[in-house]
Formats: C-alpha cells, sequence, structure tokens
C-alpha cells in the first residue's frame, strides 16, 4: 500500500480523498494555490505544498509544479480528483514515468474514452447502444448539416475533449447549425484547446442515468448500480439521486451489463462512469463515459455502503476487489443537493465573498461534503460549489422530506454570498420531481416559470418549514 | 399524525427530534430556558417558548411550565427527549390529563420499570435473568449487609429512582458497605428526592450491553438488536457501538429476545432499552430496563437504516410498525463517540465556555449530532455533552479508522473549552478496544495509567494523524 499520496485537486474533492487516505493510514500531501492556502485540505492534510498563483494553469493545471511537489515529498501516488488534470492522458503518463502511481485508469484508455468521437466507434464495436451521429469528428460545417439530415433534428454538437457537461449545443433546426457550430468550435477551442467536434440526434423528454464501475487490475469488473443526474442546468448536474426512480428492472439491469460490458472491452482499470441517455420509450444510449471520480458519487456510496475513492486507491495499489457483483445489494434511497455559491436570481452567476456564517446541516443520515468553514473566502477563481449535501432513507419520499429538512437548516452567510439553497428547496417541491416524472428540461421549465430565481421562497414546502 | 408537537428538552436531543418532525412534516414547538434562548432548536423551530430561568427545576423540569406551553402553542404531544421529565410517570399522567400525548410508554409502565427494585422483580418473572439480590428496596444498612452476604461480593448499590449511570456504588468489601449505603443514599436523595435504594451481586470483568426494542400500541414488538456500551467512566458511556463485537450469535439472540418478551411482558409502547451486563461466560443479567430515548441511539439507526424518533412519534400517533422482526437486518457497524466538553487533564471537570471554532467533521459515512455552532455559549448550567460524532462502516476495522479521522479533524477552540476529543482517541487506538476485549474498567484502567487525561496526546494513533 502506499505510504503517501499527493492530492491533485482543491476543494471539497481534496478533502474528501485526503480523507479517505487518512482512514486508510496513509500520509497525505495537499498541493494548493496562493489563494487557497487556509484551504481545508491545507488544514486537514499531513503536508502542503504551495505550487502557484491561480488561475488553475499556474497551479492546479500545472503538471511540471504537480510533479515536481509529488517526487518532493515522496508522494508514490497521485489522486487527481474530478476536473483539472483528471482527464488529462499526459498527466497521467508524466506521473508513470516518474515512477509516480497515476489513480486512474491507464493513459491509453482516457486517450480513447477522452476522445468523445473514439469512444463512441469503441463502444459500438463493444455492443453498446450509441446514438446516430458522427462516425469520427467533423471536418467541416457541412459535414456536420449532412450528418444531422441523416441523424434528424434535434442533435446535439459535442467536443471531442469535452465533459462534465461542457462544450454542448443542442440545435433544432438546421438553419441554427452553422452559427452553433461555429460557437461551439470557438468556445472547445478557448476551454479546451480542441476545437474538434462530434454530433449525434438529440433526444427529447430524456433523463440522464450514468451507472458506476469499478474495475481492478486483475480482470474484476462491477457496476455499483445506476444514478439519476437528470436535474440539470445547461448540462451541469444539480440534484442526483440512486437508484434512478421509476426505472424498470430490465431497463437497470441492461444498462448496468452495457457499462460492465464497456469497461472490460476497452480494459478498464479504476473507478468509472457510463452516462446514459434514456428516451421515454424506455430505450437507452451511451452519452459519454468519465475516467474519474464523479461529483455525484456519494449517492451511490450511501445506498451501497462501499467507500469509491477507497477503492481507488485500493484499485490503484494493485489490490483485487474485495466484493464480487452479487454482494453489492443497494439499501434505500439517496440524494445530493449541489450547493452552490450563485445566484439564481441573477442567472445562476457566481456569488463569492467572505464566509461570516457556515452552519451545515446534521442529525440523521445527512452527510455533508465540504471545504467550506466559518471565515473561509469564498473566491473568484474557481468553481462555485460549496457544500453536497447528501441524504439517505429507506424510501424516495422519506430522502425527499429528508433533504428539505436538511436544506432547511442550512446557515450560510457572508457578504455577497447566494447559494443555490432556495432554488434546491423549489426543486425538491416539484410536482414532476416528487413524482419522479421530471426529464432533463426541468429546470429550464422552472426558469420559464421564473421559479428558478428569486430570493425569497414562496412555494408551499418552503413555507411550510419556516 | 400530530399537527404540532413540542420537544421538551434541550441541546442535541432537542434538535434530534425536531428535525424528525419536520420530516414528517409536523410544526415543531421548541421550550427553552433564559440560558438557552440562541440554542440551535430556537433556531430551528417553528415556535420558541420561554419557559424560565436555570438552573432546570424553573424550566426543563417545570412540568407546569411546558403543560401550558403545550397546550398554548396548540401541541398534540410532547416528545421528552432523554432526561429531565423523560421517565417521570407524573409527567407523562399530567400530559395526558391534558389531552397532550406524551411520545413514550403509558405512565403505570413506566412508573413499574422506574422502580428499579420493582423492574427487577416483574422481570425475574417474565423469565428474564436477573442478578442476585434484593427482592425490593432496602429497608435499612443492616438489611443490604445481610442481601450481600447472601449474594457474595462485591456488590453495587443502585439507587431505585436512579438511571443513566447515576446513583450507583460498587462495594467490594463487607467493612465498606455501610458507608457506601449511607453515601449512595444521600446522594439519591438530594439528586432523584428519592433515597430508596437495592443491591445487586457485581459481574467483575463485565461487558455493558443492550437491547434496543420498538413496540407499537397494537401488539406488535421488535427489536432492533443491540449496542455494546462497555466504554464508560463511572457508568456513563462515552464510546458506543452496533452491533456488540465479539458477541457469539446464541448470546445475541437470547438477550435480544428476553429484551422482546419483557416488553410484552409489561404491555410496553415505544421505543425502549433492555440493559444487560454481560459476564466473561457468556452468562448475561438485565441491569435495568430505559423507558425512552437513549443518547446512543444512533449507532441502531445507522446499521438498521430505522429512524428511531420518527417509529417513536409514529406509534404514539397510534400507526402500527411498518416491519416486522424479519425485515430489520443490521448492516456493517457504527460507532458514536460522546464529544464533551470537559477537561480530561482534570478528571473530566466540566470546561463551558464561548464557542470561537467550531468544525465538525464530514464527509463518507460520518454523522453528527451536535446543538453547538461557532458562537454558541456552552454555559455551566446543563450536561457537558456537546456533539455525538457517528460513523458507519461495513466492517469494525474500518469504523474505527473513520471515527479517528473524524475526530482528527474536528475543531473546536473557545476560551476555557476544553473537549474529551484527545481521550477519545486514545481511547480507540487501546488495543483492547481494538480487539474488543476491553471491559467496563476500559477507562479506570487508562485513567491508573495516566492514559485519560493530558491535553497533548502522545500515542501512536494520535501522532499518525498529525
Amino acid at each position: 500500500m502506499f505510504s503517501t499520496v499527493l492530492v491533485a485537486n482543491r476543494g471539497e474533492i481534496a478533502l474528501r480523498i485526503a480523507r479517505a487516505c487518512r482512514e486508510l493510514g496513509i500520509r497525505t500531501v495537499a498541493v494548493h494555490s496562493t489563494a487557497d492556502r487556509d484551504s481545508a485540505v491545507v488544514r486537514f492534510a499531513d503536508e502542503a505544498v504551495h505550487i502557484g498563483p491561480p488561475p488553475s494553469k499556474g497551479s492546479y493545471l500545472s503538471v511540471p509544479a504537480i510533479v515536481e511537489a509529488a517526487l518532493r515529498t515522496g508522494a508514490q501516488a497521485v489522486h487527481p480528483g474530478y476536473g483539472f488534470l483528471s482527464e488529462d492522458p499526459d498527466f497521467a503518463e508524466i506521473c508513470e514515468a516518474n515512477g509516480i502511481t497515476f489513480i486512474g485508469p491507464a493513459p491509453h484508455v482516457m486517450q480513447q474514452l477522452g476522445d468523445k468521437a473514439v469512444a463512441r466507434a469503441v463502444m459500438a464495436e463493444a455492443g453498446l447502444p450509441v446514438l446516430p451521429g458522427s462516425r469520427n469528428a467533423l471536418a467541416s460545417s457541412a459535414e456536420a448539416k449532412e450528418t444531422a439530415r441523416r441523424t434528424g433534428f434535434p442533435v446535439i454538437l459535442k467536443a471531442v475533449a469535452g465533459g462534465g457537461g461542457r462544450g454542448m449545443a443542442v440545435v433544432r433546426q438546421p438553419e441554427e447549425l452553422p452559427r452553433a457550430y461555429n460557437e461551439t468550435r470557438a468556445h472547445a477551442r478557448a476551454v479546451f484547446g480542441d476545437d474538434r467536434l462530434y454530433l449525434e440526434r438529440f433526444i427529447e423528454d430524456a433523463r440522464h442515468i450514468e451507472v458506476q464501475v469499478l474495475c481492478d487490475q486483475h480482470g474484476s469488473a462491477v457496476h455499483l448500480g445506476e444514478r439519476d443526474c437528470s436535474v440539470q442546468r445547461r448540462h451541469q448536474k444539480l440534484v442526483e439521486e440512486a437508484p434512478a426512480p421509476n426505472l424498470p428492472d430490465t431497463v437497470r439491469e441492461a444498462m448496468c451489463a452495457a457499462a460492465v460490458r464497456g469497461a472490460v472491452a476497452v480494459g478498464y482499470v479504476g473507478a468509472g462512469t457510463f452516462e446514459f441517455v434514456l428516451a421515454p420509450s424506455g430505450e437507452f444510449h451511451l452519452m459519454e463515459i468519465n475516467c474519474r471520480l464523479q461529483v455525484e458519487h456519494p449517492v451511490t456510496e450511501m445506498v451501497t455502503g462501499i467507500d469509491i475513492v477507497r477503492e481507488q486507491i485500493l484499485i490503484a495499489a494493485g489490490l483485487p476487489l474485495s466484493f464480487r457483483q452479487s454482494e453489492i445489494v443497494a439499501r434505500g434511497v439517496a440524494v445530493e443537493c449541489r450547493v452552490n455559491a450563485e445566484d439564481p436570481a441573477r442567472d445562476f452567476a457566481p456569488a463569492p465573498g467572505l464566509l461570516t456564517e457556515f452552519v451545515p446541516p446534521g442529525g440523521p443520515f445527512v452527510r455533508v461534503d465540504t471545504h467550506a468553514y466559518p471565515g473561509w473566502l469564498i473566491g473568484p477563481d474557481y468553481d462555485s460549489l460549496l457544500a453536497k449535501t447528501v441524504v439517505w432513507a429507506p424510501d424516495r419520499q422519506q430522502a425527499i422530506a429528508r433533504m428539505d429538512r436538511a436544506l432547511s437548516e442550512f446557515r450560510v452567510d457572508g457578504g455577497g454570498v447566494r447559494t443555490t439553497l432556495p432554488f434546491l428547496r423549489r426543486t425538491l417541491a416539484r410536482p414532476e420531481f416528487r413524482s419522479a416524472t421530471h426529464t432533463t428540461d426541468l429546470v429550464a421549465t422552472m426558469s420559464a416559470e421564473g421559479a428558478a430565481g428569486g430570493a425569497e421562497p414562496g412555494d408551499p414546502a418552503v413555507v411550510a418549514a419556516g
């Protein structure tokens, strides 16, 4: 087992990883930017290394700075978390070249699955249902037009290098395609440094359902069931749950089996997520594969009892999985709400500031993953995720009631700080959500009705809780 | 179902109860003393009523003030929590006389089981193993001596009105008995207003194991398994876990069956706990029955998934239990540590003060039940329980590692405030505890070795975590 692990990330996920390391008796090294010098993980870790100033290019995305920190502190492994360098095969390769274990899949597998067009082709060959679309990256706007004509509208344009909901555009009319193509390409170039796009048929009234897999280095591959992440705002997940409600067992089983089949086909090692789009008909198609830990992994942990980060570390250390598929039993329902420092009344604009009050919820079956604490300065440099509030209950109705209770007691205050707490409570109160008949359109519908923003919650669920 | 419930308690348990009410859609009324006007439950509840000044006699023990508050706020039920009026049959009777449901067993059952001497006799008749001892309350020191001669030394003197570890004295030599009798009697008179004592054989090298039961108004009675509460300091529990480690299945089954049999024998309704003393031989005997919620109930909740406070409320509202014995399945291991505002270096003297920093642990499978928050003034008027830290894990080794991680990140600071955090971590690191071979003597042993106190933790487990 590793004696020292470097956590190449920040925020809640850095703390999450450091916690798992400590529970395994592993010494932890935190890296941090100048802005994060007082961060929770710096306070928690056994050692902390300053790697540069914000923005991330000079710190959390600086491969030389991170590799040097690992070498200097004697870290035998690096956990990349999510975002930043977590899906960068070059980083993984440089780590390995320096004798440092990258906690994640092999670089060539990341390369293959990170290229969304290649991943489509590989998975189609492995027998997974992929959406009709471009076989490879689109060469031109004209090819996009031709492909879209073949698949039918609406279509979705996606950056080959994208992921995590970024670099996508839905196109409903043929005449909108050229402009969308150019804009998405420019965006992809700016954000990912890679302007290649591909195109797929876009499914209306869809749900986003994803399957968590774990694969060791000895050929064992299991799934930990699925998550429903349909509550999204512009492809950014806001509320996630496990298991997916209202999902026929046959669909669930087929989806989970497909994910394991896909993982085995590419020799996947580590924790990964197969994201599917589920049509109202029950048909599902693969969207993408995330070669890393997901933000929403806790809901799977809460129903299975399996610590996914711990498993990532054990797998990277070469240990075989300690359980078989038949021993993984989901129990009850878990829901996660992402409490972001954003102002829903101002189109979810980041609302950073100094936290003067921060009292997260507690009590039965409530878990909070956060790096925030009273006195923490939420800066403008990073994403706005403030705290993941996760609850478990025997059934979905109780889980929603528990989450609403938890959100109702969450106290966050500070000059300029606004949060998505009232918005999340309004989302939980929506009849579509309560009946689990919502689709990925829910948040857009709420926004159109004027029900997303507003600092003063006015719906019955919010009023009832005082 | 009740539309409004009054919480007749304070501290973490008042918040715990109010949380359960909110999840059931029930309006909550908090009552509070002058000292508790800014307490967490006052901030959380839908309505708060001031019922008097500290000490508790004029507030949390004032039956007229609490009943009046319930009547005035339209509360249909009162939850008494633990301590204070929770085991007072007169309070329960006065509630019922005023048309307010007392969330707990019927007054005559509380009366019967609250009198430890009567409870012994009733339970012996129901076939439960009780320790050899006095049949009724002792009439005199001479009768104590005679009874002790019959049972053999060591013996334990207990206040008939006692409970929660208070009003007890172990006597090892005959010549110590008269003095212990007089002192315990004086103590019982002062604390409980009832100086009657009884006497039992005292079991050396014992473990404290207790069984949680739930009984509805329709004759259904189930157990939720057992808890091991052997880590005690002067009969006050400090660390609790579920299930009890190293407990043969035959003993576990016999103990759980005995608890259910005892509950059925007296027509028990609600949540209750049967406390047993387990001898190294595997023999067990009933110590006492607690007619209320226990401080340590969360460990049972974490392994069974059952919210015990919710069940108490549903039972009091007349609902039948929604599960059978066969449907209650314990999963994994849960551990609770009581973080008290006490100074282990000063013989666990209360160490109150203003909390300038209070950041409880979080992350995977960690639950914190606390009423404290940054800025909260821990006063001198109440017990020193600051926060219950509860963890769950698939096995005991992981649960202990997780607890140590959680305690390692708990940040508490404030002028004068000391906590049992370092002591708890030293306890977890003890080889007896790790191997689950410890008995109720563990803390006394640690104290004798000088390992209980001290602000600077020096053992390997503490050092390793930095």
